[in-house]
């Protein structure tokens, strides 16, 4: 044991040395579960926040579907394998992720798309109010849909953005449905749900939550909110694969009402009496749309079983232990070299991630990967490093720092291979 | 060689002894392209036209994908194996399949949601015109997502529906877009894409194809037709897997002016950048939305390369064959058994399936299947027998109507455990 040290952010240091990584990770009561996942051997893998690994289950449920789901019953496997039931299946794992009811949850189509179907219900519940209130900055797909659904409006809807800071004092009685992502895809920096949620209940606003930078690295309880609707990626901690089917929530009372415009025959009461009108399902259902990818949604369905008895309060603990301590040992060990941590240092304000600042972050982030250290960059100057609980460790966190010092202190960025900008997602 | 006789439809019937049907099978040019697939031995398989059977490349490109690209090279196959490529990559190969430019064409989320963006970006080049002019009782999930368009537009927008025979007569002034299913899901009778298209055209209407059950199995030529839009299912008769994604075809002279109104970063001109405003990337990349799923687009794109260097002349001389073939031995040996041929008799005007009504359809599909002779049913009373030229034989049709005369002739359909009624896709 060494002699626990207090950080610049006021919290109690636990990694000073190698040692302390060693034991930390041998205490770690969700270790075991790096095994359940496939990592290149020698790799610090820090995305997780953008793609997660491969599950071990996952590639084996991929290839049942293949290769004797599809392949042996073949049109079969719609009924024996209950095909058509997968995105309410897997909707119920999620919802035990994010505190909804299983019924409340489904997956459908990407997050982008989930998000317009949400608005289309939500300004659908909000007759008479005209704008969409969102934060400027944050991952700009949701601005596209938003700007997309105010521009085929006619006028009738608008979509605002602001800074972050001024999201509650921009809530007003034109605002329909307050559409904000919970942590910030750059920096970490966690929303409030409990607090945003009723202050835009006060205003008579709903309330959509992205979840993509949350879901699997915390506890979340949407239903304890009193949250409305809310979506997200299952590829980042959820480990679905790239591009994975997305998800939806929306709130029981709400069910009856929703109209998500993008209506087809799945979300249709009856889609195998083929009639001409369309019917709502009732339920979640009719938030989907057309025929999803089995092979994507079995994929997904297979990687969520490494959540299986999991408890997501350990989950949450272990992710601030290692984001605490890697911003810790960067603030002790990367004096001098023009490091800013970008996140919240307080970590009940911080995501799974942590955000440093770097004038050259492009070229720094090539030389870490160069040394099997693989976090990413983000525009101008922003380099991220995912800390998934299920698979990293504080072995991963002392080694990403050790890598840093060495890249920072002796310029290796430099180096003319590091300095061509390639596309880094 | 057996004498040819003239069936009842008028053509040259090939197939009347079982000799006939191993002999038309052994010179079938292109008999060996069933080794590419993985069909259970000893089933006739005639649900190509609902789910197409596994193609080996596709096993092993999906294993490539998730065991290699996605376990090994994680984010960086972003990159390295350019997922982000993958959507015009595979448009590219659909493009040949329906004579188009293969800028034209891309792949993206399900043909529902991409009808939605192709009428949302045909009615933005037709303002003042208010009317989406469609078939009704064509497969309905198409109707459903003309209703959402309608329903949302606060009256600007109306969906009409119309008998088949009274398409032509119901362009008017007013009609902005024409949606119609080439070839129709249940009776598989053809439109004539040229004729229509010129009629649209001359009533300054535009249209939409949607090619679900013809692509893949006869040749399309949408520039000679001058087509405006065109939609299609890519696990039918490309055998992309169950639910893989959909194309897009928009013709290259309406590139510029394109909204599809449901916008996300994969349709952004720099979704890297990262930008708060939505600009739209140029041509075919705008009609995609969110990230999709690359374990999906790769097994699509592996499916695809079994039509590298097919010739679709001969994939639909040999589809009108088998067909025929069917449709003359149905009626030569099904005389009294009740059954009705409810697809076209003139095999120009029909596509790659045959439809049969009988008033117990249902059980008499279920007695089939229990002979490992696989069609499927549709309420309230028609079979469907797909014939996919790729893989499907003269023997498979032999064989079929062999089992049909017996489950006909022996009321084998009576059985208790065939008249239950169980959910068929």
């Amino acid at each position: 044991m060494t002699p626990a040290a207090i950080s610049l952010s006021g919290e109690i240091q636990e990694l000073v040395t190698l040692a302390d990584a060693g034991r930390l990770d041998s205490e770690d009561p969700l270790r075991s579960l790096r095994s359940r996942f496939r990592i290149p051997p020698g790799l610090v893998y820090l995305c997780g926040n953008s793609l997660g690994p491969l599950p071990l289950v996952a590639a084996s449920r991929a290839r049942e579907v293949i290769e004797r789901q599809w392949a042996e019953d073949l049109i079969r496997s719609w009924n024996v394998h209950d095909w058509f039931g997968l995105p309410e299946r897997i909707g119920a794992r999620v919802a035990r992720l994010i505190g909804a009811q299983p019924h409340e949850v489904v997956i459908a189509d990407s997050t982008s798309i989930n998000l317009f179907k949400v608005v289309k219900a939500a300004l659908g519940l909000r007759p008479g109010r005209h704008t969409i209130l969102s934060e400027y900055g944050n991952f700009p797909t949701n601005a596209y849909v938003l700007q997309g659904v105010a521009r085929d409006s006619a006028g009738q809807t608008r979509s605002r953005a602001v800074a972050r800071e001024k999201i509650l004092a921009s809530m007003d009685a034109d605002t329909a449905v307050v559409v904000l992502t919970h942590v910030h895809y750059r920096d970490a920096a966690a929303f409030d749900i409990d607090a945003i949620t009723s202050a835009a209940h006060a205003m008579g606003a709903l309330v959509v939550w992205d979840l993509s930078h949350s879901v699997g690295a915390m506890p979340l309880d949407l239903n304890a909110a009193d949250a409305d609707f809310a979506i997200g990626c299952t590829y980042k901690y959820l480990n679905g694969g790239p591009g994975s089917p997305a998800f939806i929530f929306a709130a029981g009372r709400h069910h009856d009402a929703l109209d998500p415009g993008l209506c087809g025959w799945w979300g249709h009461r009856a889609p195998f009496d083929l009639v001409e009108d369309y019917q709502p399902a009732p339920g979640m259902r009719r938030m989907l749309t057309g025929t999803a990818s089995i092979l994507a949604l079995a994929t997904l369905d297979a990687a969520l079983e490494v959540f299986d008895g999991i408890d997501l309060a350990q989950v949450r603990a272990k992710s601030t232990r290692l984001t605490s301590a890697f911003v810790d040992l960067v603030q002790a060990k990367c004096v001098g070299f023009g490091i800013d941590v970008a996140s919240p240092m307080d970590s009940r304000g911080r995501g799974s991630h942590v955000a440093l600042r770097h004038p050259q972050a492009y070229s720094v982030m090539q030389a870490l990967i160069a040394r099997h250290v693989v976090g990413d960059f983000r525009a101008p100057d922003v380099m991220r490093f995912g800390f998934s609980p299920l698979y990293n460790g504080y072995r991963d966190v002392w080694d990403t720092v050790e890598n840093l010092v060495t890249v920072l202190g002796g310029e290796e960025w430099r180096r003319p291979e590091f300095i061509s900008r390639g596309r880094v997602t």
